[in-house]
């Protein structure tokens, strides 16, 4: 690998300069005042992978902002690496929080400054730039597929129906993602598992106006004590989630895998102190990255019901409501979830209420195989990078892409991302470290390399 | 009584032309704007019982709107019968729900629509032309006292005060008040205790921010759960509260009197369906009217924390609050049942949370004696205008003041009042049937007489 590094090293304040060309442009997918922007980066990304050495690249319509598509196929018989990356950005308000303008990069004690710079064009770019030093050391050691997309800001809502119809020409081995974050910087990590979503909005309605509190209190079911009381019953002492047929389609993981979740640097001390809490509380018998990672929950998102201005109000009231949302953890199922709480609030209804529960949104989990020859190649290629074995881990969060990728290509991702939780992304001031740009460029043709290597 | 009684009848239409005149008076206590007209209404109600033959009347100043005090003493060894009431009323927001304007009195179907026809204008006018017709037909059989206050919508502040300062001249046997209602025409009642009030705000907070229900969901404690888990807590399965010592000061009514207080006509077929419930909620071994009438409860009146928008946002919030009321009943006390509540709450709050209970406000229980001359005089008398004996009831809500004569001047207090809880007080189109304004008049009379017989 010496003479892609020696590429790649004498090629970083190029790499930055063509990056913060990318950067300034305001590819906000939610706002359709900058669809022309988000056009122009679709341009932008496209050129850059005919100029790092594609055999083709083309932008691909679709109802809302375009994908593009690129391939590099040296020989049908290699492995190939289906690289998944987005070119939009989430919107840059609160505009005045920010120190600098967010489609102006600049560079301050080493970290990037913009809008997108971590989320998702910085690591995007890191692979156009570790394919292109790959290109140009004659050093590609396996077919290479971008598919790169403008809406994952806004719920990838077209790109389901573009893999459909594209399924011949996205065939492949592995699916490489950079949108997530390693540990630390001295602490590679590599996410194994997304939970999943199933979110619901419920409504109990007890009377069918708001009483007095004085006159009618004490002899009609008053909802918000309702609510509480169901919302309650919903746990266990032991903080297990009481709806029938929960946890049936939970796979448990090994002994083994417990060990290795749990290697990942976690100090409680610090995590209550951070937090300002004097106890974590969770599910009896696990560990709070298990109860995070690997365990289903049911949180209470938002509560609200009868009077909440200044001062009181005796109102008994007719109505009360909740957003409760469940995360989800392999193999259950959103739509499964969504039904199983729907039918057990309605049967633990008291007569003296009627209720109503509402799906909102939800998202399949995923977990990502550690065994596999492509997770190994990650693993080999950052611990060469860093110095370091990476750590796997589980992230508490959801990517339904990932979902989507396994159902309809039957195939596995790998997300090996460079960013840190400290990134800021979505939020003012959002930025990424040069180290980490620089790191993703020099670790990805190592995962090549590995990955062709151990194939064999 | 019959020259009184005709008196009265022959003088119907003018009673109705006055109490207009007064009517059309806007004496809203809340809204300064109103302050002339509020002072407008004192000199009305101090003409008014000169007109009608008091020895001296008086506009007594207050830190706020002023009271109106005057006395009529036909021999100090009689019976002295204090009359309270307020000449101020609720404002009429929102207007445009009014038929007819709020300070324009009309008659309709038999009833007058007008901002304070029965709260408390129209009864307080009663006892004026009853008084009135007492003295022109020479029958007035004992000494009487007006206390007519400009501040009870507004929480009576400055009565107390006055009450202290004038407690010589207020020497008296008995308060009569007319401001409460009756179950139906046909149906005479008499409500002979108010429930009493400790209203109190919780607010539960566990981590220092906002956090992500995905990253932290599972292992961190959730303050809406937590809260709800609370508040659930505080009651059992047969709906007792769970508060230790709550029930320590309850005075359990007698057989007798709860046998008496059953036969208040209840259907509850039409309750249930009136308030559109399949079943009543309460406390276990309790009728409805005894869970409303004699036990105290735990009310939740609020309740808010988290996301409550539209959609959803995946949120393990801060901080999750409630307003709680507690209805109490004698001889149960606010300030102890305050501090019950409160050490309590801080006691049953897990380490995981910080919880902060504020007090807002509170009022003290009253029962008013069935035993006493002054309730069975009240009964005959309404016995003998309605053709029925009055059902004592026992209200829901409350009325902090009856409270503050018991303290301040050792005086019992009859609630001897005539509207119906259809009457819209407080709301758009209250109303009075002219039927109750004069059935008021023709029966306070005859609780003169009686009540100075059966004393002798």
């Amino acid at each position: 690998m010496e003479p892609t590094l020696e590429f790649i090293k004498s090629n970083e304040k190029r790499f930055l300069d063509e990056l913060f060309n990318l950067l300034r442009i305001p590819s906000v997918s939610a706002d359709s005042k900058y669809k022309g922007d988000v056009a122009k980066a679709a341009e932008f990304i496209k050129a850059s992978l005919e100029q790092a050495g594609v055999d083709k690249a083309e932008i691909c319509e679709t109802k809302g902002h375009p994908i593009v598509y690129a391939e590099k196929m040296i020989d049908p018989k290699l492995k190939t690496v289906i690289i998944y990356g987005h070119y939009d950005v989430q919107p840059a308000d609160p505009i005045n929080l920010w120190n600098t303008p967010p489609f102006e990069p600049t560079i301050r004690d080493g970290k990037i400054f913009a809008r997108g710079s971590c989320d998702d064009k910085g690591q995007v770019f890191m692979h156009v730039k570790a394919f292109e030093s790959m290109m140009k050391t004659n050093s590609l050691p396996c077919n290479v597929k971008f598919m790169i997309e403008g809406e994952e800001e806004v719920g990838s809502s077209n790109l389901g129906e573009w893999i459909r119809e594209n399924k011949k020409r996205l065939t492949g081995d592995v699916i490489l993602i950079s949108d997530t974050s390693i540990l630390a910087n001295d602490t590679p990590s590599i996410e194994v598992g997304l939970r999943g979503l199933s979110y619901v909005e419920v409504e109990v309605t007890g009377p069918n106006r708001d009483l007095h509190s004085g006159v009618y209190g004490g002899a009609v079911g008053n909802p918000i004590q309702v609510l509480c009381d169901m919302i309650t019953s919903m746990k266990d002492k032991n903080n297990h989630i009481t709806i029938p047929g929960f946890y049936d389609d939970v796979v448990e993981l090994t002994k083994e895998e417990r060990i290795e979740l749990n290697k990942t640097p976690f100090d409680e001390t610090d995590y209550k102190k951070d937090l300002g809490v004097d106890e974590l509380v969770g599910e009896t018998g696990f560990t709070s990255l298990e109860r995070t990672g690997i365990r289903p929950t049911l949180e209470l998102n938002g509560i609200w019901g009868g009077y909440t201005g200044e001062g009181s109000k005796t109102v008994l009231p007719s109505s009360a409501f909740a957003k409760i949302s469940m995360r989800l953890v392999p193999n259950q199922s959103n739509a499964k979830i969504t039904k199983l709480f729907t039918d057990h609030f309605n049967k633990i209804a008291p007569k003296s209420v009627k209720v109503k529960v509402t799906p909102h949104h939800g998202g399949e989990p995923v977990v990502t195989p550690t065994d596999s020859v492509a997770f190994k190649a990650a693993a080999k290629a950052m611990e060469k990078t860093f110095g370091k074995k990476p750590i796997p881990t589980r992230g508490g969060g959801s990517i339904p892409i990932v979902a989507l990728f396994e159902k309809e290509l039957g195939l596995k991702s790998v997300l090996m991302g460079f960013g840190l939780d400290s990134d800021l992304i979505h939020s003012p001031n959002e930025h990424y470290g040069v180290f980490n740009f620089m790191k993703g460029i020099e670790t990805i043709p190592l995962f090549f390399r590995y990955y062709s290597e151990m194939s064999k």
